[in-house]
């Protein structure tokens, strides 16, 4: 299911990525980065699908928090990892959510 | 591969959603429309993933491009459809991207 945000404005990290052929590692570091994130303060909520291109979103309720999550020493790692063996390329994108509405079947 | 957008600032619309069983007519119509997108004024780009969760970030140069594309005659004809037939929820998110980074294999 998608996140559960507050009322906006609250901020999103888009993560876009295309992955390397190495499997070695990726899903257990994936699930505990996941799960770390989660434990942030300031965590807001995560989406994620994969095709041939990768997007995670994460919202946040600051930059503070965005910042702080980037610094973390544990996600650090992740990060060098990540671009040592995981990622061919990605890209990050850091919004602000102004506005928000979604439907649902009655 | 993801969008190539400009540098910052820019605005991203986020579409979650959770579709229904129904299949007849959907890939024509998100293909249309994707099309579609594509030809207004103000597109950027755009990036789409889904396994349970479908996630499509469309970009704009904008919140004018958003809204003139938001009522296109053609989309809101496919929003409605939507709602009858192909999602049993979804949730939009307008957000200004304020910075960007990225990453690439040398």
């Amino acid at each position: 299911m998608y996140a559960q945000t507050p009322v906006p404005p609250y901020y999103a990290v888009i993560f876009c990525s295309v992955r390397t052929e190495a499997e070695e590692g990726y899903a257990l570091m994936a699930d505990k980065m996941m799960q770390l994130a989660k434990q942030q303060k300031g965590f807001l909520g995560v989406e994620t699908a994969r095709n041939e291109l990768g997007i995670t979103i994460s919202y946040w309720d600051s930059l503070t928090a965005i910042q702080n999550w980037k610094n973390h020493a544990y996600h650090s790692i992740a990060q060098q990892l990540g671009q040592n063996r995981w990622y061919r390329r990605y890209k990050i994108r850091i919004a602000k959510v102004e506005r928000d509405y979604e439907f649902e079947l009655p």
